[in-house]
């Protein structure tokens, strides 16, 4: 297979897979996407994934002849060295489904399967927020926080598929928040979109009705998102810019963490919520440079992820490319 | 030199620094040590650290044309790659030290450079608490929080030489104690063994004299160590019990966010505050269990280190084999 230098990336999320051929260098073909529908069943799920793959060859006008490698990248929890997804939160009612081996013996081909913020990092690495680099770390703000680490040219996996969880560090003892994994004091408690949507409704119910962010929300379960809470910030509304810069600062205290444990050349921040733009992102340097030890705080380059939602079906492209190019990318 | 397989491990410290010749094995000859006498000057410590290598190898009864290389450890902080320590609060007033051209030029052997702390992880990973693992994080608890971490089979350095300053991970924002780095919130500020007296001398301020404590400490600056407030809680000591389970619930923090970062099969705790004995370490591992995501809570080992002192001296002797053997331990 020496002359095929094309590989597939295909990232499956809770509502769309997205899929797309890749070629050596990183540069990606038209994608395709398909709608994930989890409560299909299983069975369901990787045929889906198989018909995204073939999918995405033929969008790219290539043939399956063509494709040296397969990278599939899904949400945790999973055992990433044995193939499986065990029981996403996000993709019920999956149960321990052998991703891998279904692709594998399904096309004939190498097959690599990672963890879909790890596939993000290793995208970012290859041609985005970290191409000319060494190392890389990457927030990924969402609804969650999730992370992937770069690192001695390999994605930081872990021992138990838990490398770069890095949502889930504990951040505060004395008043920590409840996390959605059940702990307290997360990070991820903090400063996901989700988090800045609850912190910020607890300082609606007590500014005494100031806020402009009350024409939106009058109390409950009524919708409000981080969005609007930005956007507000950027018209001047004193209550959403503190809890930003609240954000900000856990974000950069996060940042700096993992700049004190893997020393990167990189701290990239990717996911929706960097939709707010560079003024976000000068607030989280400043507070890193407040915070860190003073190498890596002069040092350590932050900066927003470039290759947005597309950084997970590129990085599993990478991870076919490393696993037919020994280990290279 | 391709007979030659025995290294000479040297660990230089604030006070003293030691040495031995290790062979291909990890099994340690001997060691001398000498006074880093640092006040004496650099020229003299670059002098020292010769001479400590020179009695290594005759301790052992070898000479130096058995010898394949030399691996040397100091404090940080330093710059790594460059072979250099920059300006080390321990070493007065040592300034910017060429150590491993020094030290190559004078025998002129291959001569590999690290952190103390890296260097003791190296060691535990080599031959002691990592012996049969693929990764291992150690906490080296003393006067400070020093850290290693060994990841695929290789010294997790960092791009500035700040990789594993894992005592400067910030775990609290709303009281954050102040560290001696001069930040904020540091591991390092709740449960060194520095801190454990600070906190213990601050709980003594208010519990009305009951502790037994109060016998050897009445106030101001006078001597009261971490062994004393152990020693006082295995003798029932109420508020010294109290301090030595809050330190150990600091240390499941610190061990649990590096179980969601670095995800190893070991963490490992070395340093003077493992003299604790194994109901310390059973406090630690309870609290990780409580704190952890559920796979890594269940399957990560939580152990003491078992080089005790000689950890560095023998990682500086990896860390020669390893300059010498591929990269291979």
């Amino acid at each position: 297979m020496g002359n095929r230098l094309l590989y597939v990336g295909l990232d499956v999320g809770g509502t769309t897979m997205k899929a797309c051929v890749v070629d050596e260098t990183g540069q990606a073909y038209p994608s395709i996407s398909m709608a994930t529908e989890a409560y299909k069943g299983q069975d369901h799920g990787l045929e889906t994934m198989a018909e995204s793959i073939r999918r995405a060859v033929s969008e790219a006008g290539k043939t399956m002849s063509e494709i040296a490698g397969i990278g599939v990248a899904t949400p945790g929890p999973m055992d990433i060295s044995g193939g499986i997804i065990l029981e996403p939160a996000n993709l019920k009612p999956w149960k321990n489904v052998p991703v891998r081996k279904y692709i594998q013996e399904a096309f004939g081909l190498p097959t690599a399967y990672q963890n879909d913020a790890n596939a993000a990092a290793l995208g970012e690495f290859w041609v985005g927020a970290g191409k000319e680099a060494k190392s890389l770390v990457l927030f990924t703000l969402g609804t969650g926080i999730g992370g992937g680490i770069i690192l001695h040219n390999r994605v930081l996996e872990g021992e138990h598929s838990h490398g770069a969880e890095i949502g889930h560090m504990k951040v505060e003892m004395t008043k920590p928040r409840l996390c959605g994994c059940g702990h307290w004091g997360c990070l991820e408690s903090y400063a996901s979109a989700t988090s800045v949507v609850k912190r910020t409704k607890e300082a609606l119910e007590s500014d005494g009705g100031k806020s402009i962010l009350h024409t939106i929300w009058q109390g409950g379960d009524q919708e409000i998102t981080s969005r609007d809470i930005f956007d507000a910030a950027k018209n001047g509304d004193e209550l959403a810019q503190k809890i930003v810069d609240e954000t900000s600062f856990y974000l950069a205290v996060g940042a700096m963490n993992l700049m004190h444990i893997i020393d990167p050349e990189i701290v990239a921040f990717g996911g929706g919520m960097v939709a707010a733009g560079p003024d976000f992102l000068q607030k989280i340097q400043h507070y890193v440079k407040e915070l860190a030890l003073p190498v890596p705080a002069e040092k350590t380059i932050i900066r927003y992820a470039m290759l947005g939602s597309d950084a997970g079906m590129i990085g599993s492209a990478a991870g076919a490319r490393m696993l037919t190019n020994n280990g290279k990318l």
